[in-house]
C-alpha cells in the first residue's frame, strides 16, 4: 500500500533542527517534501561540525532523508514568482522563521491563502505567533531551561542537566507535523487550509503532564530525580557487578515477581513494601536494599532472572549497543539511504509503521539544490533554458 | 472555525502514559475519544499516588482532558457486542495492549476490519507487533535506557540518568497520532482503514538523530555533556550571583553578540574562538572563562543585558516558575476544566494551535463511566432499562 501523504507536496523552508524533524515526519508519511534553500548557501546544518562525509554534515543527514531541495532567492522579483507559483501547486507551507519574517518575504498565510485557498501555513517558532516573547530567539536548551523539564533533569540532589535528546526543538517539530496532518485531514471536508502556529516553548508546558498538575494540587515542585520516579517505586537504575541496569517494577504484579527474582519473597508481604503507597513512603530504604543485592551479580544474569521473572527491565545502552539490538534491527530502525551525490550513508527509520507499507526504503536526504531543475521542468513546466537563465541570475 | 477533527470517534482502551497521551492529543484535535474502561476499575493511572482531588489522581488528570469514559466488560458476550456495535460507529481503536491482546479479546484489526471497512486500528507497545522482544512489558525508563538516550543525559562525566519528561512513554503517544491522523487522510482518498503500529522502542531510536548518525560516521559514542552540546559551542548552564540561566550561542552572529553584552568585544576575532569549528576545539577554555564572568552578576541582569544583545538565553525555570511565565499564560498553555464531578481544576493546554479556533476550552478528565449512558443511548439508540439491565449485570 501507498504511504498515507503520497501526492501531498510540502514546501520546507525550514533549516536546523524543530522544523526539519517535523518536515522529516511528513516526508516519511508520503509527502513530496521541497527543502527551499537559499542559493550558495542552504539550511545552516549543512556546515555543523564535527562529522561529514563528502561534504555533507552527519547533523544534516540525521534530520532530512525523505526530502528533496532546490534553492530559490525568495528577495528576488522572479524568487518570489517561482514560489507562488509551487503555491499553487502545493499543500503546506512549513517553516521555522521568527514572526514577522513571512510578512516581510510576502510569503505570510493571508498572502499565500489568496494565491491558493487550499494552501496550509504552519510555523514553528521558539515561543509562537503571538504574546510578550514572541520576538525572541531561541535553541533547544533555552527552551529546555525555561519550560521546566530541565530542573527535574538529573542526578538525585544535583544539578539540573539538559536532556540528551533535544526535545525542545523536537517536540516542536513532532507537534507542527501533528498541527499539518490534522489540517491535511480538515481540509478534505471543508476545501480550506489553515494556519498552524507551534511554540518551541509551548511544546515544553505540554510534555510537563503530571508534573504540572502535582504542582496545581498540592504545590509540588519537582527537583532531579536521578533514574527514579516521583510517585512509583520502585523504578530506577542500579550497578550491578558490571553494567548499570534499570527495573521499572511498580505495579503489585511485578513488585511480588521482582522478589521472587531477587530471591526476597517474603519482602513481597512485608508491610513496608506490599502495596504502591507503603513503597513510595520506604522508598530510600528500599532503593538501598535492592541496590546491595544487584551489585552481587553481572547485568545480563540480573537481566535474564528478571525477564524469565516478567520484571520491567533493561540495560542502560549507550548509541553503539543501541543501534545493534536486534529488536531495533528486525524493526526496521536502521536504514541504508544512497544518493547519487555521496554515496550511502547508515540513517535511523520512522517509528510510524503501517501494516502493509514497506518501511525500510527512504530517500536519501538530498544534496544542496539537488532537485531544482526536476521540480522547476515537472512540477511548472519551465523550459531548460529558462532553468538555466534563473541559476546564471542566482535566483537559484 | 471548528477543531480539525471535529466528527471523527476514537475508541480508547489504552492506560497509564504513552498510549493515552497520544488520544490525548486527537481529542485536542477536536476527536470525540471515547475511554473504554474496565468496570469498577478503570485506567490503572486513576490509583497513582501521590496527589488527588475529590478521588481523581493529579496523574490521571494531567493526560486524559478532551476524552470521555464509559465503562464495558470485553470479556462478556454483551460487552464484545456493544464494542462490535461502537466499532461501526467509530474511526479509530487505539490502544496501547500488548502484542497478542486483542487477538485474545478477539478486536484485532483483521475482526475489526469485517465490521467495519472504515475502521483505523491503532496500537503503541513497549517493542511493536514485530521482533523478538515483542512480547516483553516495557516502561518509560527501560526504553529511555534501551534506546540509549540515558546513556548521554547525565552531568559531564558522571552517571546516566533519565530524561526529567518520561518521553519513552510519550514519544510513543506522539508518535501513534501522527499514525492515526496520517491514516485519517489517506482513509478520505482511499475509503480504507489502516493497522498502525508504534513501539516505544522505536520512538527513542528515532529521536537519537545526530547522535545516531556520528556513531555511523565516525564511531561517536556519546556521553553525558551536562548542558552542553557535542558539536556546538558555547551552549550550556552558567552559574550566575543567584539562579542558573543557560545560553545557546553557537552561531558566529550570536557568539559576536555575546562577545558584547561580556564587555569581551576582543573575543570575537580571537582565533581561538572565532568560528564554530575553533570554539568546538577550546571548548573547556572558553566554557571556563564565561563561567568566572556570569557569576560576577545576577542572573536577571544577566537575562537582561543577554537579550538586549540578542543571545538566546532564559532562567532554568522550575515549574512553578514555567507555569507563570507570561508567555506561557499569553499562549493559553495554562487551563481550567470544570467537571460535574470534582470540579475545577487547572491543567495545561494544547501546543498545537490553528488561528481561529479557540484553544483555551477543553472538556475535563472523565470520571469513570461519565458517559455510560450518553454514549449508549446517543450513539448506539439503546433505552434507559436496557442500560440499566447493563449496569446491573456488569456489563458496564
Amino acid at each position: 500500500m501507498e504511504r498515507p501523504l503520497t501526492g501531498i507536496r510540502v514546501l520546507d523552508l525550514s533549516q536546523f533542527l524543530a522544523g526539519p524533524y517535523g518536515s522529516m515526519v511528513l516526508g516519511d508519511l508520503g509527502a513530496d517534501v521541497l527543502k527551499i534553500e537559499i542559493p550558495g548557501k542552504g539550511d545552516g546544518s549543512r556546515e555543523m561540525p564535527p562529522h561529514f562525509i563528502h561534504g555533507q554534515s552527519g547533523y544534516f543527514l540525521s534530520m532530512n532523508r525523505s526530502k528533496k531541495s532546490m534553492t530559490l532567492n525568495l528577495k528576488s522579483d522572479d524568487g518570489l514568482k517561482i514560489f507562488y507559483d509551487l503555491v499553487r501547486q502545493s499543500d503546506v507551507v512549513y517553516d521555522n522563521f521568527r514572526p514577522g519574517i513571512l510578512e516581510r518575504l510576502r510569503i505570510d498565510y493571508d498572502t499565500l491563502k489568496a494565491i491558493n485557498p487550499r494552501i496550509i501555513s504552519a510555523s514553528v517558532s521558539g515561543y509562537g505567533q503571538t504574546g510578550p516573547l514572541k520576538d525572541r530567539p531561541a535553541f533547544d536548551l533555552v527552551v529546555q531551561a525555561m519550560g521546566g523539564i530541565m530542573s527535574y533533569t538529573g542526578p538525585l540532589g544535583g544539578e539540573p542537566v539538559r536532556m540528551g535528546a533535544p526535545m525542545g526543538d523536537l517536540a516542536g517539530g513532532i507537534f507542527a507535523a501533528h498541527g499539518v496532518l490534522a489540517a491535511l485531514y480538515q481540509r478534505e471536508r471543508t476545501g480550506e487550509g489553515r494556519r498552524v502556529d507551534v511554540a518551541l516553548l509551548d511544546s515544553q508546558i505540554a510534555l510537563l503532564i503530571y508534573r504540572a498538575v502535582y504542582y496545581f494540587l498540592a504545590g509540588e515542585v519537582a527537583v532531579p530525580a536521578g533514574s527514579g520516579h516521583v510517585s512509583a517505586v520502585p523504578i530506577g537504575a542500579f550497578k550491578t557487578q558490571d553494567i548499570h541496569i534499570v527495573i521499572d517494577a511498580n505495579g503489585d504484579k511485578f513488585w511480588r515477581a521482582l522478589c521472587e527474582a531477587i530471591e526476597r519473597p517474603e519482602w513481597a508481604g512485608d508491610p513496608r513494601f506490599a502495596d504502591r503507597a507503603g513503597r513510595l513512603q520506604h522508598v530510600d530504604e528500599l532503593m538501598a536494599l535492592l541496590q546491595e543485592i544487584f551489585v552481587t551479580r553481572p547485568g545480563d544474569e540480573w537481566i535474564e532472572r528478571l525477564e524469565a521473572a516478567g520484571v520491567p527491565c533493561g540495560p542502560i545502552n549507550t548509541v553503539d549497543r543501541a543501534l545493534s539490538d536486534p529488536q531495533v534491527l528486525a524493526r526496521n530502525m536502521i536504514v541504508d539511504a544512497t544518493s547519487p551525490a555521496y554515496g550511502t550513508v547508515k540513517l535511523t527509520g520512522s517509528p510510524i509503521k503501517f501494516h502493509g507499507t514497506d518501511d525500510a526504503q527512504y530517500h536519501a536526504p538530498p544534496a544542496l539544490g539537488e532537485h531544482a531543475e526536476e521540480v522547476l521542468t515537472d512540477w511548472l513546466g519551465l523550459s531548460a533554458e529558462r532553468v538555466q537563465a534563473l541559476r546564471e541570475q542566482g535566483v537559484i
